[in-house]
C-alpha cells in the first residue's frame, strides 16, 4: 500500500486521484486544493458568461462528495506551502504531509502584467470559478467592458460580451491579435469579429496598458496606455495569458524546464524520486520541433494526469508515454471556428535555419460542403510543410463552415509524421453534405506537393 | 503533341481532360460520352430528389462549352464500340478514332437483379441525371413507394421520399441494412429511422423479390419476394449496388480484376500499352487489407482522373502515384450521420486467420461536445484494431453529433498505419464548443489499449 499526495484539485489533480483509485484500491490518496471546490471545467467559463451555460454548477464535473465515495480525500482550503523530500512530506497548512508518491498539479495563474494600480475594484482575470461569476456580475450592472490580451480567451470574451448586449473595446500589446496564427489569419480574424459587430466592437493594437484610473470608490474607470489612448469603460478583464504555478515545485529542487513549466519525463516523473507533476504547471513537447513548449489546456492536464496515474501506480514500470503535444487549439467567434495545430509559416520560418528545414505553405479557401448543397460555407485552410523532407507541419483554419473536421484530420498526419504525398489521396469519407468531391485539405496538399515537385528552389 | 481520347464523361473523364490539358495545352484531347451532357455530381442526386437542391443544373460541374473553352473536344451521344489497340485506334459510332493514350473512364451501372419484369414502367435505377428528374416525377405523382435494397443510396433515398410525405417500404435481401457497418450498427440505423419517422417507413430484411407486378397499362403496381411477401406501391427504386463497365476493356484484352473492375496500377496504367483506366470503371487497393477492392466514388473518381492524367503526360516517368483507399463513405438520415472507415470488425473477424490478425473492437457512446453545452448530442463511435501489432483498422461512427470529424480523424491515422499507442493521447484540439476534454475517440483508443496490454490472451 501506498500513499499518493496530489496537490492540486482543478483538472490534472482530479483525474490522477480518480485513475490511481481505480487502479490501485487498496492506495491511500488524498487530494489538496487552495480552492473550495475541485474538478470544474474552466474552459466553459465564458460560455457561463456568455449565458450559453446557464448554471455555473454544470461546469462542474465531480463534487468532492463524489470522490470521498470513491474513497479519495479530499481537502478543500488546503494550501501546501513547503515540500521535505527528504523526509518525503508536504507542510499543508501548518502541517506535515508524509507521502509514498507525491503529484504536483498546481496549475497556472492569469498573468499580471505591469500597470499602475492592477489591483482596484473593476479589473479582473479569468481563471476560476469565482472568476466566472464576479465577471457575469459585473457585465450584468454594465454597458461597455474594456478586454487586455486578444488571445482565445479574450476573442471568447467579446463574444458573451456582445451577446449580452454590451459595447467591447480590445486593447493588444502587439500588433495583432491570434499570435499563434499567421499574420494573414489574425487579420482575416479580426476582420470577421469587425465585419459582424462593428458598431459594438472596438480593438487597439500595439497598445501598452500603462494605468488604471478609479473613481472615488476606488472603481475602474478608465485605462490608460503608454501611447496615451484613453478609453474608458464600465470594468476591464485582464487575458493576458497564464504562467504555471511552480515556486513550490522549485523550492525543493524540482527542475523547472525553459518554458517556466516543471519538466517532466515521458512517464510524468519529475527530477526528483517520488514526485510527479501533471496539468498546468508542466511543460510539454513539441512533437513538430521537438522542443519545449508551455501548454495550459484541460485536455491536455487530463491526459497528464491520467498518465501520471498509471506509471506511478505501476512504477518504476512505465506503463503509459506522454510523448508530447502539437499546440492544438481551437475556439469560435458566434459561427466563425477558429483552429490550428502544429506549427504555422511564421514559426516554422522563425525556426527554419537552426531546423534545417524549408518551410511551405498553401491556403485554398472553398465549400466546407459539395457547392450545391444549400448550407455550404467557405472556409479557409492554410496547410504548412517541409519543402526538404515533404512533412506537413501544421494547419490552420477558419470560417463558419466545418473548420474543426479538417485541422483534426490534420492532428493524425502530424502524429505520425505524414508527408504531403502520403497525405495528399487520403480516403476522407465523402457525400454532398459533408464535402466537396476534393475535399479542401486535398486541394491544399496538392499545391503544396506542386511547390514540393518543383524543382526549381 | 499527343493526342488523347477518353472515353466517360461523369466524373473521371472530365477530370482527366481538364488536368491533361492543364498540364499539356499542346496535346490533344478528345473526350466521348454516350450521355447527353458531362461532369456532374451523380451523388448529390437524393438531394435534388428531395429538394435540398433545387435545380437539376446545380449538378451540373462544368458544361460541354466549358470543355470547348479550355480546348478540349467533347463529343455528346457517342459510343465507343470497340477497342483495336494495335491499331491504337477506338470505333466510335461506326468510326476509327485513333490515340496515342486512351482512358477508359466507362463508369459503372447499377446491378439488375434477377427479377421478373424488371423491366416494366414505374420501376426506376438511380444512376444518371435522367434517373433523378424521373424519379422525382414519379415521386410527385406517389403515394408510396419501395425501396430495394437498405445500402448508402437506399437511407438517402427514404430521407428524400420522407420529407416528400410518401410512405416508403424498405426490402432488403439480406438480413440487415447498410452491411459494410458492423450487425449492432445497422441496427442502430435501423432503430433510428424506424424511431423517427415509424409511421412512414416500413422495413423487410431477408426478402428476395422474385417478380413484380403491372396494372393493365403495364406500369408497376406491387413486387412479390420469394417468401410469398406482397407490397403494392405506386413506384420502385432498386438501388441493389452498381458494377463497373469494364466490356469495352475486357474485349481489347484490359485485365479485369478480382472485384470486376478494370485492374491498373499506382499511375492508372492497364495492362495494355497506352490505355489508362479512371473512376468507377477500375478496381482500387484497400490500404488495410493490401487486397484489391472495388469502389464507386465521386472523390476516388476524380483522384484516380488527376493521377492518370499526370502520368500519361509525363508517362513513362510515374510523377503521382494512387495507392488506394480507406473503404471510406458516409451518409445521412437528415441530422442522424452514419460514417466509417477502414475495415469493420465482422470483417477483420473474416480475414483473421489469413492476415495472422486478432481483432479487438471498443465502443463508446459520449457528448459531442462538452456535455454543458446546450446543443451536445450523443454519438457511437466503434474503434477496430489489431491485438499483435497494435495497429487501428477501422472506425465506424453514427449520431446527430459531429461524427463526421471523428471518423476523418481516423482516416489519417490509417493513412499512415498508426498504433493505438501513438493514437492514444493524439493532441485534437478542444474546446467546449467542440469536443469533450477527453474526446470521444481517445476514449475508445483507451479501451482498445487496455485490451492491447491486457496480457491473458
Amino acid at each position: 500500500m501506498k500513499k499518493i499526495v496530489i496537490i492540486g484539485g482543478s483538472a490534472a489533480g482530479p483525474k490522477t486521484a480518480a485513475k490511481a483509485k481505480r487502479m490501485t484500491p487498496e492506495n491511500e490518496i488524498e487530494l489538496y486544493t487552495q480552492e473550495n471546490l475541485i474538478s470544474y471545467s474552466a474552459c466553459g467559463l465564458p460560455y457561463f458568461i456568455e449565458g450559453t451555460v446557464k448554471n455555473i454548477n454544470q461546469l462542474i464535473i465531480r463534487t468532492p462528495e463524489d470522490f470521498e465515495k470513491q474513497g479519495i480525500k479530499v481537502f478543500l482550503e488546503h494550501t501546501a506551502q513547503k515540500i521535505l523530500p527528504d523526509k518525503k512530506c508536504v507542510i499543508i497548512n501548518g502541517k506535515e504531509v508524509y507521502y509514498d508518491e507525491l503529484v504536483l498539479c498546481t496549475g497556472a495563474e492569469p498573468i499580471k502584467p505591469k500597470i499602475k494600480n492592477i489591483d482596484i475594484d473593476g479589473v479582473y482575470f479569468l481563471r476560476r470559478i469565482k472568476d466566472g461569476i464576479a465577471i457575469k456580475e459585473a457585465m450584468h450592472e454594465a454597458k461597455k467592458v474594456v478586454i487586455i490580451g486578444g488571445g482565445f480567451i479574450g476573442v471568447e470574451l467579446i463574444e458573451a460580451f456582445v451577446q449580452n448586449g454590451l459595447s467591447v473595446v480590445l486593447v493588444e500589446s502587439c500588433s495583432r491579435m491570434m499570435r499563434v496564427f499567421d499574420s494573414e489569419f489574425s487579420d482575416m480574424i479580426k476582420n470577421h469579429i469587425l465585419e459582424r459587430d462593428g458598431q459594438w466592437v472596438e480593438m487597439h493594437f500595439s497598445q501598452e496598458v500603462e494605468e488604471f484610473i478609479s473613481d472615488e470608490n476606488g472603481k475602474f474607470t478608465k485605462l490608460i496606455t503608454k501611447n496615451g489612448l484613453e478609453i474608458e469603460a464600465d470594468f476591464c478583464v485582464i487575458a493576458s495569458g497564464v504562467k504555471p504555478n511552480v515556486e513550490l515545485a522549485r523550492d525543493a529542487g524540482v527542475e523547472i524546464g525553459v518554458t517556466g513549466g516543471i519538466a517532466v519525463d515521458v512517464s510524468m516523473r519529475t527530477n526528483v524520486p517520488n514526485i510527479w507533476a501533471a496539468g498546468d504547471c508542466t511543460q510539454e513537447r513539441c512533437l513538430i520541433t521537438k522542443r519545449p513548449l508551455y501548454a495550459s489546456l484541460g485536455t491536455i492536464a487530463n491526459k497528464e494526469g491520467r498518465v501520471a496515474a498509471i506509471n506511478l501506480t505501476n512504477c518504476p514500470e512505465v506503463c503509459e508515454r506522454f510523448e508530447g503535444i502539437l499546440g492544438s487549439a481551437i475556439t469560435r467567434y458566434f459561427n466563425y471556428t477558429i483552429a490550428l495545430t502544429g506549427i504555422s509559416a511564421e514559426d516554422a520560418a522563425r525556426i527554419a535555419e537552426k531546423f534545417d528545414i524549408h518551410p511551405i505553405s498553401a491556403t485554398v479557401v472553398k465549400k466546407d460542403k459539395a457547392g450545391y448543397m444549400p448550407n455550404s460555407e467557405n472556409i479557409t485552410i492554410k496547410l504548412v510543410a517541409d519543402k526538404k523532407t515533404g512533412k506537413l507541419l501544421g494547419a490552420q483554419g477558419i470560417g463558419t463552415g466545418d473548420v474543426n473536421k479538417r485541422i483534426n484530420t490534420v492532428t493524425s498526419a502530424l502524429q505520425s509524421g505524414l508527408t504531403v504525398e502520403e497525405f495528399l489521396h487520403l480516403d476522407l469519407p465523402y457525400a454532398p453534405p459533408y464535402s466537396s468531391t476534393i475535399d479542401i485539405l486535398l486541394t491544399a496538399a496538392y499545391r503544396l506537393n506542386g511547390q514540393i515537385k518543383d524543382k526549381n528552389w
